[in-house]
C-alpha cells in the first residue's frame, strides 16, 4: 500500500534539490555568520544572497527580511514588539486564526491589559469588512492582525482591502501568511502590509525556519536578545543551511509558480467534482469547495457519517494510508473541535466529522480516486 | 594553502555522521510532529528519541529538555519566564557572561524593573563566591545566572558550589552551558542547576537547534506562543531534522568524550607550550594558560604587538588561511574590545591584541606550528 499524503497545509515534503542545497552548505560551510575570517564570511554572504533572493520575489529590500525559527516566531516576535515598543493598545484579529496568533494576543492580553476584539465572520467563514471598519474606529493605537489564508478552511483574506482600510485609519497591519507565501505571488509595494510572517515546511523547505517581513523604520525590536545577528532583530547563530533551504524552496516555489498552481488547482476541482457526485450529502467547509474565493491547496469537507463511526475515521484513514488531518496539525492529537469550524459551523454539521485534505504537487488524481473511494465505503458499509 | 580553522568556540564542523543522518531524516521523515497519522507518528517518535538521549546523557528526565532554536532562545526562555512568571525580581549574574544573558538581563530589567547584581571578579576572572553569598542574602526571590564555561577565557565555574550556595539560599540556578555540553559530562543529579541553555553547533552539530534544561516542576512558561510543541513550553513546528542531528552530535560527543578530549588536551598543551618557547612575552588572559583550571577546549593569549601593527593582525592571519578570533564571534565584527577583556585585563595590557584560539578534533599540532610561526613572523618583523 503507497501511502497518500493529503495533509501538505500541516507541512510538505521537501524538495530533492532543497535536501542537495541544505547538505552541500552543512558540508562545505559551516562558519559562524559573525565571525569576520573567511569561514564566517562565507556563512554570512550565503545567509545575505538567502535575504536578497526573498526580498527579490516579495519585491521588498533585503533588510526587511528577518530570518527566524519559523511562521510562529514571526508571529511572536511581530505582536509581543507592537505591543512593547509600539505604543499598540488594541489588537483587532478574528477568532478563526492561527493559534500561533490567538495564543499569543491572549498572552499578551494578560501581561500588559490590551483591548483585543474580534471581528465578526460570515456564514462560510469571511470576516465582516464593515465590522472591521467600525472597529477601526476605536481610539488608541492600534494593530489589525488577520491571516492571509486560512489553514483549515482556506478562505483568502483581502489583503489590498484590509490595508487600505488600515492606512486609513492610521492603524498597523500583520499577516500571518504561513499558508500563502510560496503559493501565491506576493507584490510587497502593492500591497500595504506592515508586517508577515512565513514559514519555509510550509512550500517544501526544512522545518526550523521561517521569515517576519518587517517593513522598514517600524521600530520593532527583537524577542530573542543576544548578539547583533540579523541587524539586531533576532539573536542567535543563524542556521545557515536551514537558510539556504529557504531561499532554494521559495526560488523553486515561484520560479515554478504557475504550472505547479495549475496542476494542484486540478487536484483540487477533482477531488470536489469526485465529492459531489460520490458522496452527495458531504458539504464544504469555508468556501474550501470553491477555487474563486479559497486556496487552490486544501479542501475542508464535513461528512455524513454518524457519529459513532465517526469518531474512528481518522484512525480507519491512517489505517489505509490515508494522511489527512481535522484540523490544524497543532490540534490534531487532541478531541476537541476544530476552534475554526466551531466558529462556523452550525451544531448538527459539528457532530459530523470534518476532514481537511490539503495537496502539492507531489498528489496525483489516483491519490483522489483512492481517497474517496475509502471515505465512500466508510459511509455506505 | 590549507585554511587552519581555530575558531571551535564560535562554531564547530558539523560530523559527517550527523549530516548523513539530517538528510536521511529529510529525505525520509517529513511528517509534522503534531499530526495524528503515520507520517505525523514518525516524525514525533524521532523526537521523542532524540530527547531520550539527550536526556540519558545528563541524566535527567525525558520531559525536562526542551528543544530550542539554539542556546540563545534557551537563555531567553528561561530569563524572561523566571521574571514573568516564578516571582524572580533579582538576578544576579556577572559582567563577563555571553550577550545572551547579559543582553536579555537589560532588557528584563528595563521591562520589570528587576535588580541585577553583578558578582566582582577576581583578577583572573573567576567569580567571587563570597560576594555570591553576600549577594544571595538579599531579600526577594532570586536568581542566578552564571555561565559554566567562559566562552572567551575558558574559566570553569564550581557548578556544585554555585548551585549548593542557591539551594542553602533557596534561590534559582541558570546556566549557560553552551561551552560545556558535548565537551564535558555533566550528571544533572548531582549537579543541582535548576536551568541549562545548551547549542548542538558548539559540539559538531546543526546551526539552529539546542535545548534547555528545565527541571520538573519549576513552573516555567514559553518565549513562543502557539500551538501546544514541546509539551506547551515551546511553541512552532519542530525542525525534525535538526533534532535528530543534535542527538546524533551529543550522542558522538559523549560517546568518544574521553579519547577526543585528550586527544584536545594534547593539543592545548602543545600550543601553550609553544607560545611560551617562541613569544615568551605573550601571556595567558584569564585561566586559559593552565589547563587545570580552565577548559581544554581554548586558549585566549595577549601578544606583545604594538597597536599599530596590532590593528591588521586578525586581517593577516585571515590572509594566511587562520581561522580565530578577538572575542566571541557575536562581537568580532566589531572594532569594540571583548567585554569580558575589558573587565578582567589592565589597560596596557588591553593596547595590545588578544586572540582565541579554540580547538576541535580536526586541528592538529601541524596547524599550531603553523599558526605559531605566522605570529612569530608578525612580532619579529
Amino acid at each position: 500500500m503507497k501511502p497518500v499524503y493529503f495533509d501538505n497545509a500541516a507541512t510538505t515534503r521537501i524538495r530533492d534539490e532543497v535536501i542537495v542545497s541544505i547538505t552541500e552548505v552543512m558540508r562545505h560551510n559551516y562558519g559562524n555568520a559573525s565571525s569576520s575570517h573567511s569561514f564566517g564570511r562565507g556563512a554570512k554572504s550565503l545567509i545575505e544572497q538567502s535575504r536578497k533572493t526573498i526580498a527579490k520575489y516579495l519585491n521588498v529590500s533585503a533588510g526587511e527580511i528577518v530570518f527566524t525559527s519559523g511562521g510562529t516566531e514571526a508571529d511572536n516576535l511581530v505582536l509581543r514588539s507592537v505591543v512593547r515598543d509600539l505604543g499598540v493598545v488594541h489588537i483587532i484579529t478574528s477568532k478563526i486564526e492561527h493559534h500561533a496568533v490567538l495564543h499569543t494576543i491572549e498572552q499578551l492580553k494578560k501581561e500588559y491589559g490590551i483591548l483585543v476584539s474580534y471581528i465578526n465572520l460570515t456564514a462560510n467563514g469571511d470576516i465582516d469588512y464593515s465590522h472591521l471598519e467600525s472597529l477601526l474606529q476605536t481610539k488608541g493605537k492600534i494593530l489589525v492582525s488577520l491571516m492571509h489564508i486560512n489553514n483549515e478552511i482556506g478562505n483568502v483574506l483581502d489583503m489590498h482591502r484590509v490595508s487600505g482600510l488600515c492606512k486609513a485609519n492610521n492603524a498597523l497591519f500583520h499577516s500571518d501568511a504561513v499558508q500563502s507565501i510560496g503559493h501565491y505571488d506576493m507584490d510587497l509595494q502593492d500591497i500595504e502590509v506592515d508586517f508577515l510572517a512565513a514559514s519555509a515546511h510550509k512550500f517544501h523547505g526544512p522545518k526550523g525556519v521561517g521569515f517576519a517581513f518587517i517593513r522598514k523604520n517600524s521600530g520593532l525590536q527583537p524577542l530573542i536578545f543576544g548578539g547583533e545577528q540579523e541587524r539586531g532583530l533576532r539573536a542567535g547563530t543563524e542556521s545557515v543551511h536551514n537558510i539556504t533551504g529557504i531561499e532554494e524552496a521559495l526560488k523553486m516555489a515561484y520560479d515554478n509558480l504557475k504550472e505547479e498552481a495549475s496542476y494542484i488547482k486540478e487536484i483540487k476541482q477533482y477531488f470536489i467534482d469526485k465529492i459531489v457526485k460520490e458522496i452527495p450529502k458531504a458539504t464544504f467547509n469555508g468556501n474550501s469547495g470553491n477555487l474563486d474565493n479559497s486556496t487552490y491547496t486544501l479542501i475542508n469537507v464535513c461528512l455524513p457519517i454518524p457519529p459513532k463511526k465517526a469518531a474512528m475515521l481518522l484512525f480507519q484513514l491512517d489505517l489505509k494510508g490515508i494522511a489527512c488531518s481535522k484540523g490544524s496539525a497543532c490540534q490534531s492529537g487532541s478531541s476537541q473541535n476544530s476552534h475554526v469550524l466551531t466558529e462556523i459551523l452550525s451544531d448538527t454539521d459539528l457532530q459530523k466529522p470534518s476532514i481537511r485534505f490539503s495537496f502539492s504537487i507531489y498528489n496525483t488524481k489516483e491519490d483522489v480516486d483512492y481517497v474517496v473511494n475509502v471515505l465512500k465505503d466508510f459511509i455506505t458499509d
